[in-house]
């Protein structure tokens, strides 16, 4: 004899004790990144984060997802590393603004995700938060039988940083014949994965034995198997800009007085723009930083696009046009510095290449 | 003869042409949910606010989501509510610890959802934000063919808010004898879709005829339809609480000299504790903020259920313990004030109703 159990919130695909149970686990995960300025990490309904002395702080926020790269950690079952993305991405798209990162949160919807997978998603955003020296303010866990298919997840990010006014990097300061430098992209960050997985008939949820043997496989070019190439982490810009942005300026205690001008505001920093190579790639993503009337000239020689990104085009005979409007195509971040500078930034970033110039006109010309 | 098209991102799910159409048009409508502390919203990779003059800011940051709300919103096509809910809510967690709002952003991860639902998405949140004065910063949709299902969504957001150190929030001076004050919520607000969704019938991806049939017919004790009620938005309470909290203090001038006290650090605001009632419900959330060592008394007798409440109740056959820990139950947020303020309070708060007490102890105890 069975008896019926009656209906709970728990037989509908929500179990508020094992939430409370998580939320406790990812709270412990928390800790380690924090700052001091966190008065109350995951807190009951919020997080606190007194904010510290500045002159004129600008708030810097953004917010971005994995995309659908967490397609391919589910059929791996590798969830440890599309925190470190999320979190980098984040990062990446507000030091665009020269701003320093103070704190993220994390959203994960999902259904029937295990604690486990939901725990290493966190753990993730924890290292990568504690690398970018930013604290893990809070989160939300949502299970969402219904709008998410069995063991599907998305995971969305939102970070908040701090710059001084007169630090604000925006491109206004961009000139044509300013020089455009390159950091090299780690793969394809979190851009491109609708495509790649159609290509490649990968996380598409038909054969999943299938289409982890491809992911196991290794292909000519690359370095361990094609899923580790895919799943290889955002790269974090930040702690090679760092030195390069405008140092934050003490802010002047009140005995000083108000009519005391900041020293530094006539010393400009090197970097007048810096483009994130997201979704659009270099098409997409370098004009929006420039004022009016300005172009971009890319010189496709001028890098060496890896094997990843050919092995996808040749794999699915794809268009060169397209390829750099959907893939960073090597590239993951672009500077803009005036010609004087140029040597000085190179020298301290030996990584950047020069691919380009700013020119008067809109959009890109390619010169291949 | 036909020609087969190259494989394009595009063909994948995923148009970058018009995803630029979309934040063109998004970025239109944000413009009405914008403070002058904007200095550039929805830009290139982050939006910058410009924090004003406080004394020592603490910035509160929260993440929700609607959940399986959004389900209900999908069937009917309705995409203009549930950016309310997902807006109120997370300015009701920041409330909680006396913060004011200052700016939201706004995530959507959906598969084939049309451009005038994610506009209509966007505008709902546009609309919340400007109505507590919170400016919409920024935002992301992101195209996931394949996590989502075709039509499906999720809508998440995040907010960050102040409220200068010394009026923080935080339950810490909640004694055994204050007073519990409830204000009502507006339905179910966010919370318990998944039950409600398996009770009725409706939003479980079936007969979308006949679960919108369920939906739009009448039930007893329910103005409009069962639609109406499930998805009437989550109620605000920055209107209601915003007089009650520690007015920001003007910062101190740099001429003031900062060995001067704020004048207000004597005045202690009325509001001890505020609670805000999401999933967990009443015990899931009151304990939460006291300090340890205090429960609290609840009379259940002290307000009248509302009619969808039990109209779910009796539909599913769910035991009143558990409509308790999943719903709300009528009480969108609960607040706890001395006995001495408690009628003060309430003369400002005509809805409020004296609901229990905090007692020495932990968790609820039910009078009923």
């Amino acid at each position: 004899m069975t008896e019926t159990p009656r209906p709970s919130y728990a037989a509908a695909g929500v179990d508020i004790d094992a939430a409370e149970r998580l939320v406790s686990r990812i709270a412990e995960l928390a800790k380690s990144a924090r700052r001091p300025e966190v008065l109350a990490d995951v807190g009951p309904f919020a997080g606190l984060f007194r904010l510290g002395a500045y002159r004129e702080p600008v708030l810097v926020a953004s917010t971005d997802s994995v995309g659908t790269k967490v397609k391919l950690a589910s059929l791996l079952g590798r969830y440890d590393t599309v925190g470190h993305d999320l979190v980098n991405h984040c990062v990446n798209d507000i030091l665009t603004a020269g701003a320093e990162p103070l704190f993220f949160l994390d959203y994960i919807g999902n259904c029937g995700l295990s604690d486990d997978a939901k725990a290493d998603l966190v753990r993730g955003c924890v290292e990568a938060c504690r690398e970018a020296g930013c604290a893990l303010l809070g989160g939300e866990t949502a299970d969402m039988p219904g709008t998410y298919a069995e063991g599907d997840f998305d995971l969305a990010g939102f970070i908040v940083g701090v710059v001084e006014r007169d630090a604000v990097i925006d491109g206004s300061r961009i000139r044509a014949g300013d020089v455009l430098l390159a950091l090299p992209s780690r793969g394809l960050h979190t851009n491109g994965y609708s495509l790649v997985r159609k290509v490649f008939g990968v996380g598409l949820d038909r054969d999943a034995g299938a289409e982890r043997a491809v992911l196991n496989s290794n292909f000519p070019g690359l370095e361990g198997s094609l899923g580790d190439a895919l799943l290889a982490p955002h790269r974090c810009y930040l702690p090679d800009l760092r030195p390069l942005l405008q140092p934050p300026t003490p802010a002047l205690s009140a005995a000083e007085g108000s009519n005391l001008q900041p020293l530094t505001s006539n010393l400009q920093p090197p970097i007048r723009g810096i483009a994130h190579i997201t979704g659009g790639g270099i098409p997409g993503n370098v004009p929006r930083i420039l004022p009016a009337g300005l172009g971009v000239h890319i010189d496709r020689s001028a890098w060496r696009v890896p094997a990843l990104f050919r092995l996808i085009q040749e794999h699915g005979g794809i268009d060169e046009e397209e390829m750099f409007r959907t893939f960073n195509m090597g590239v993951g971040i672009v500077l803009a510095v005036a010609p004087a500078d140029a040597a000085g930034v190179q020298s301290q970033l030996p990584e950047a290449r020069k691919i380009g110039e700013v020119v008067k006109g809109n959009g890109v010309e390619w010169d291949t």
